[in-house]
């Protein structure tokens, strides 16, 4: 018996001496990671953590880099949202395993709730996953092969999360432009010179964090074209899906009707408001039956992990019909007026160039750093902000794009102005001519 | 633009023509999935569907097959469990996302809620993930590498998943007997002989699923010793942890204190009767500090698909202080009461030799197919049983030990006597001597 091991580096040795075991095969403890696990890495928080942020501490921080909406406590799930899942734990009927691709009135909702524009989803069309992030994850993994040396196009700008799910199973991505000046639009010719015999997938991500941009139909059609040309399926990531400024119009890509077969990923979390509760779904667009296996995959994959959590399925049904309409307005108009504040204040700073958003909860702007020359490089930069203003934008290194820097608009008002103003003096401050 | 695409499997071929796509650079969409879905395989659902079950119209169904104790409603989680999560939603602030690996706090609960018997887990000890699934997944994924030509060892019989989760992966599974005659103890000669150099884990599940077995300290010990002494790592599903019968007593193998590393898996599922709720934990016990890049990857693999479900991660710590012993105790006795009437009752079926259970929630019983030369084997027989009596028991193919079965003991007390005699009934009237 070995019950009395001490934590030491060479204990294998030590005891292996002392208590005379002659079989052992291996001498010491090397327990290594998969590749997987290793190739499993977290870009921006590699980022962030070279940084080592010290903020100003004379001044309160305001992070402007948590993609959370609650974090700040001003932005809630409707009442209804609440309702529905107490609602569901007093009934008590949904504490038992769901089918791994979520309960059929669940999948029935769902279906529902994308059904507009001339797009028909049914119950069978829709997997739910914990979490927009799962949805990805087994997306990625149906359609492309580590060990046949696929790849997938993703956007640069574009959000860390498709480059470490690919990456973690040994896919490569490739990237495609997205244009500032051109309201995020993809650099079609960049796009589909990416392409290549071993490219399973184009990642479609509208709107997109973190640009804001919300693609308009022709745009989203000719990037379907492209991807129909080459036969390459589209995953879409559509979770700001509708959560658009007042007065602009989401286009989903199911809606184009272009034949590309393309599985959507969404869920709850950014327009009911609620991202820890990790429901999120995949849902089937195929007009032409290209899918057939795929489908079969996402309900072999959705089994690994036996789906998300049942008292939200159970609630699902009641928060997607009961929360009104003045909700998602209500939250639109809030997105709209602090990206019109923060792009007014930030313009006022020189050397910075906002980009309005027309979506999501996010605005990136550009840095000239030629006018900074003492940063280094915009990590530099944003670290001295922390320094020296207490506020924190997370560095567009972040996205694939050093120079530009992303700020979420989910803070309370009176903070994002506060904030807004502190980049505008620090910038000032620093600018050279 | 491709707008009116019908669904036909040579649309490709027609729309190319029709719309004179030059650039085409494959003919037809050839959407194939990759290896890792093509692999992940749900090992029962393809056995039970080959059945293709027709249960006697004259006989209400009864399932002894389903292992969730909430499906007949006579178990239900604690007040104090249904309570807690309602106050987390009422307050509110557990909508955003946690860590990958959990809330702090829950941490901290799930530590503190596994410490017992000269064990000391930390916060920083415990990830938490979606499910004891998601936590078999990543455990298995950090210590196998499928293109390394790893494997794993997993019990026969054994439940299902640790094969789907490793071979979707392309990690090789080994299995070590467990002996029906010796308390469903490890074979350990034949589990020592099935290690090699590429084996990198050993899975070992204590209680048992499927069968109920519960190990002493010594058989731990004797397991431990072997994975010490070839430097194996341990995966141990302890899911149904303190799940044991009046009188008997559970050992957790970190309580041994053996130097082997070893990542516990186990979440509120069973012991709190909430499999829907998806909150699983892995728990790394590592006295040796072998472990040092595997927590590492631990975190980096919870950040694929960003944990669990935050409204249970904030209840958390009230279920588990304020649950009673109590009603953990009513729960064993019940599930130990149920035992002993199957066992009485099917001890009365010619030909069949029940398994007592010690702990969890099933039991097996051997078929001795000699005496039904009628049936082709035990699958065949679980058909007819369901033919003719309405019973369905789940073949012991499902775990790997043809010639058994296994039914669950959560099923209401009346149906289980009524499910009993049936498969008495059914026995005897094709028993041949």
């Amino acid at each position: 018996m070995l019950d009395k091991l001490i934590k030491t580096s060479d204990i294998d040795i030590f005891a292996t001496a002392e208590i005379g075991i002659e079989t052992a095969k291996r001498e010491v403890w090397k327990v290594e990671p998969s590749s997987t696990a290793k190739n499993c890495r977290n870009f921006i928080r590699e980022i962030v953590d070279t940084l080592d942020l010290q903020p100003n501490p004379e001044k309160p921080v305001i992070a402007l880099s948590i993609g959370d909406p609650t974090v700040y406590g001003n932005l809630k799930p409707s009442p209804e949202t609440v309702k529905a899942v107490i609602d569901i734990i007093e009934e008590g009927l949904c504490n038992g395993y769901a089918p791994s691709v979520g309960y059929e009135s669940a999948r029935e909702a769902v279906a529902e709730y994308l059904s507009y524009d001339g797009v028909n989803f049914r119950a069978q069309d829709i997997v739910l996953c914990s979490g927009c992030s799962s949805s990805l994850e087994i997306c990625i993994t149906a359609l492309a092969d580590g060990n046949e040396g696929h790849n997938i196009l993703i956007p640069r700008p574009g959000f860390a999360i498709y480059r470490t799910l690919a990456e973690s199973i040994g896919v490569q991505v490739k990237y495609y432009n997205l244009i500032p000046e051109n309201n995020w639009e993809a650099d079609l010719q960049h796009l589909e010179a990416q392409i290549d015999v071993k490219t399973t997938a184009i990642v479609l991500n509208n709107p997109s964090n973190p640009c804001g941009s919300n693609y308009s139909e022709e745009h989203l059609r000719n990037i379907l074209d492209i991807a129909y040309r080459h036969r390459i399926p589209v995953i879409a990531d559509e979770i700001y899906e509708r959560l658009v400024f007042p007065g602009k119009k989401f286009i989903s890509t199911s809606s184009l009707h272009s034949g590309v077969p393309i599985l959507v990923c969404g869920g709850l979390a950014k327009r009911f408001l609620v991202p820890g509760w990790r429901l999120g779904w995949i849902a089937v667009h195929d007009e032409i039956g290209a899918f057939e296996h795929i489908r079969k995959s996402l309900v072999s994959l959705s089994q690994r992990t036996i789906g998300s959590n049942t008292l939200i399925q159970g609630a699902i049904a009641s928060i997607i019909q009961n929360t009104p309409q003045s909700f998602h307005d209500e939250l639109a108009s809030t997105l709209a007026l602090h990206a019109q504040i923060a792009f007014e204040r930030l313009s006022n700073a020189r050397g910075l160039t906002p980009f309005m958003p027309d979506s999501a909860m996010y605005m990136v702007y550009e840095i000239n750093l030629r006018h900074f020359p003492q940063f280094e490089n915009g990590l530099d930069m944003a670290k001295k902000m922390m320094e020296e203003e207490s506020v924190f934008c997370l560095p567009g290194e972040c996205f694939q794009i050093p120079g530009f820097m992303r700020i979420v608009l989910t803070v309370p008002q009176d903070l994002l102005e506060e904030a807004c103003d502190r980049i505008v003096e620090f910038c000032n401050r620093h600018y050279i001519e």
